[in-house]
């Protein structure tokens, strides 16, 4: 449990440290030379960090050593890093319901059976800019895998 | 209860029958003038079809007019729609638990204290080539809404 | 987690200190220039508060500084910040229940297909006197939202 | 559970039945004599209907005997009747877990310990015109009953 | 969180207390000149006491200052604050499954549509002598509440 | 499962065929020489009739031959029978929370370690006149059972 | 909460003592004069020690003070003491799972309508030589209770 | 889903039929040559019947023949056998909470790590005679398994 | 929803016409020349059955025309295909609490950060002939899929 | 709860040690003389230590003697040691769903009525090499346990 904690405690660190100095989450992508979306998760526990990456981090946003030393923990993926109540997670959830079978069955009628992996994947964050109010626009890519046949 | 299942089932009809006549999803967005991924999910009963949609796609799969009659009924959103541990679905829930977080900072930093709207929303469903091996593209588009403060 | 639990366990501190100088709600709502119902909201963890208001509210409760700091966090909404089956919050969560589905079909007949904003959204919260006992009035205002076609 | 399901799929002929024939709430309220608001919740089985108000209904809407006899069997609240997950209802919760607490401590500081009755209880629905996007507007009332004090 | 913690706590600390120094219920509920069972309720966390009536608990039970202003908290009802499954609990619980449908049965053919009220309540307890073994009465007393028409 | 559905389906028809005969439960209680709440708890499926019992009981109510027999079936005791979110029942089911601690410590101070027994138990239900408003007064009685020290 | 968690932690602690001083539960249950099973429930929270009997224990184990008023503390029955997926835990749970509807319809068939006490209730654990392994011998004795009938 | 409706439901045609013919469930063990926890166990869907053991037991409760068919489906074990709200199960879980960590640390103490095999496993039912009132007496008996050290 | 049924009872009717003909998984697997688990995993619903190899499944087994239709739909994967409480899968789902965190550190130590497809994945079963009692065995073998990183 | 949690915590200082000193899981195995998959489960929490293989994993992985204590509680096997939606845990209980009752139903066939045992099991991992990528190859070997009939 405790890993788990530390991780996601080191997390909140880096997002109160970033706000306080002012940083962005693209700021710090650069640093790492990772990806936006692949940098936030990362930092927030979802993705591992090497202990170099986490110095590199730590020494940006002022960090104690022992912060430093948990984001370099492995990461805490799963159910209990995330509040499916929370609202901007909760609309995320409820576009799955109202899309989630259509995009099961237009996988298998373009793919055949299978899954988007999860794991070979990768997302963008963008706003995109609309005169009626502007959006946000994310782009899920996840590797076709078929089901292996025996 | 019965609407629910009348229109799921409905849903269920629509693909034994275009599966059997070969007909595909984009076949019948062409015919109602909507977008791919809307007229699937329509079809699959998260989206309204006015009674004179369902006659057309009655037509064009063959339906019986009770199943007709029944795509026309008001859509039936919500959690009992989808299940979760479906591998395809399930996939799509993991990405939001390692992303949700990184998402919901990064439109606080970019936005400001609001959300994603899931209802002023789309989604479109490609096929991004690969040499590595086809990946599976979806694009959310959510219009950013900022929290009332009064 | 434990933004959480600081910036709920503020709110607390809020009630605490408020109930002992007898401060009313009304009088923060004043000296922040929101209404009511949004600043007891904000002070109770659900809206944001900016270091500026967050420090108006530390000298008008003497509240500690780190209390004054944690008010300034990010709002924590979502399932945990409430126990649905404390006696005032059961009965709201009851009238729900018995008119939901009421509300749907109204919405449905009188706006088409869509919500009532929980975001573009605001509630007030009145006295209001009855010879037959007093009765609390609540007043819910949400933007329509339609469903997007495409 | 079969007075449940009788008296709930009654109220869904009901809808099918207004929607073909074109009559509204409104329309159904005025035959009875009853406020919108509760009209709606009686068709829907969540109040009684006296066997001469289901005739009425009957009546009007062109009901089978069957269904008139079943919308004046005792109404069936509670959980069962309701989909939290479905998406209209979903921010009305959403709204309860943000205002929740507030008019908890609200109703504590004005009125004492003791609740907002959902018994004694009424809410009106009505759209309110908005330059900005009109707007769904509720109003709850309910009588304060304190906690008996022996 | 913290308050419902203090609050219960306190009351564990009343129950050790008076264990310890022999001092029972009813003595407490004639300093207090409340009921035995809202008394005993009050000092569980269950009903509000002031803050002079905590003081009078506290000077009889030798309580620590800190425990007499947490017995002062507003009370902590709901769901969290009783284990379902243990033993004596859960024999009550059990009763109201086998006879909560006739109470319901019976309210409805007695009184007509409406409740039996948990807030304008009380409950007495009493050892009732029996020759077979002594049996332990509650009676419960709640005013009728009927639904509101209109 | 059947078993369960037929006993309570039973149970359904008794209570829809005394409210069109006009026939009480006091009645019916009469003719089978039991107590009120015994005999509507009995016809809810929760206590046993016997064949001849259910017999009277059938003639009195005109009921079928058919449900007859499954009134005479073994009761269907359990969570499965009662919906605890009906208003009614949830009220009862809050009065537990609030009083469940208080009536655990009050029968180990009076008692000692044990119980009181859900099924060496009897109830009663009365109307208690009240210039405020009359009240449901329920009396609930059940044997002490010390837990065995061997 | 925390009496719960002060006796069950004693509960550990004497599990640690007696392993690490070779002290077996007979040897505890000599001391006490009470059977193997109970006196092993006791120690692990479950059944109630007096004062004295705490303080015998303690000197045998060698135990804290504080440990040795803990273990005097009420005893904590209910779901929270037992994890049901421990694997010992389980098999027993599978076994009831399995012969539990058979339990309840010999009783129903040999003593009529009521239950096997779980109050009046004791159990003993025995090693069952067998020549194809030993086997855990566990005998349940719980007094047969009538449902009352009035 | 269809064998456990069918094998369940084929038990309690078991139960209906040997009421009404007055066999006991001893009869029905000596007529198979099974023990009789073994044989009711069989009977009520969690043990397995040869197709000859089903006739016999056919032949003598005078059962359909489909109903023997059903009697011969594999056995449907598993928790959606049994509701473990139901009094009599209750009791048996319960006193499970009570003694299951007792059982744990016994079995530890006297066989090491291991378990009391659900599955090599066996239990007796006998009525204990007893001047203060008869007693339910079970015997469990399972083959202790030590966990495989490799 | 009946999809799933459909499926899943089609496989029932396999289960039964194989034990009827005397007809092991194993012939069934040589007649479609696809793998022992693989066919078995089909045939139960859990892997896709082209309409050539279900004709064949169908003519081999004897099986009724909409029963062969019905092997034809897609597989239905997910939560609801399986009773986690059966007793055989239970052990499985055990097994995995043991070792699932020594599954994932040794993949984590050998592979780095990713997991072991559930998608490229086959299982062979086998009798393992022992001394001391045969031995079921399984073999799992699924593909290592590293984590993206970008 | 304090054991578990001490039990699993020294688990994950033996990970960070092992990954600082760069220890794998197979040299620990080969100094404590065990498998591969037994030592990093028993090192994880869910098999015993003794006293002196735990000293001897405490010098390798310099380890506080605290902990190294802890390393010798007993093993702490259940649903709380392991998070079901960690992504490489869930893929492993997803091909439970889809290959349990496949399972089921071969050793139905194969051995008859009865399990396969998870005590008398063990487990190995190992990497299968694979041109198309490698493998994670797991071999589960479990005693087929037979259901007693008695």
């Amino acid at each position: 449990m405790s890993d788990r904690i530390a991780r996601l405690d080191a997390g909140r660190e880096v997002v109160r440290a970033k706000d306080r100095l002012g940083i962005s989450w693209q700021q710090l992508a650069d640093e790492l030379g990772h990806s936006l979306v692949h940098t936030t998760a990362a930092l927030l526990g979802q993705q591992p960090l090497s202990a170099n990456e986490a110095e590199k981090v730590g020494t940006m946003l002022e960090l104690d050593e022992e912060i430093v030393e948990d984001l370099a923990l492995p990461p805490v993926r799963g159910e209990a890093a995330l509040d499916p109540t929370e609202p901007v997670t909760y609309r995320l959830q409820e576009a799955l319901q109202v899309y989630g079978t259509s995009i099961h069955e237009l996988i298998r009628e373009e793919f055949g059976d299978g899954i988007m992996s999860a794991i070979d994947f990768s997302m963008t964050f963008e706003r995109e800019p609309d005169p009626k109010g502007d959006r946000v626009k994310l782009v899920w890519s996840g590797k076709f895998l078929p089901y292996k046949v025996n």
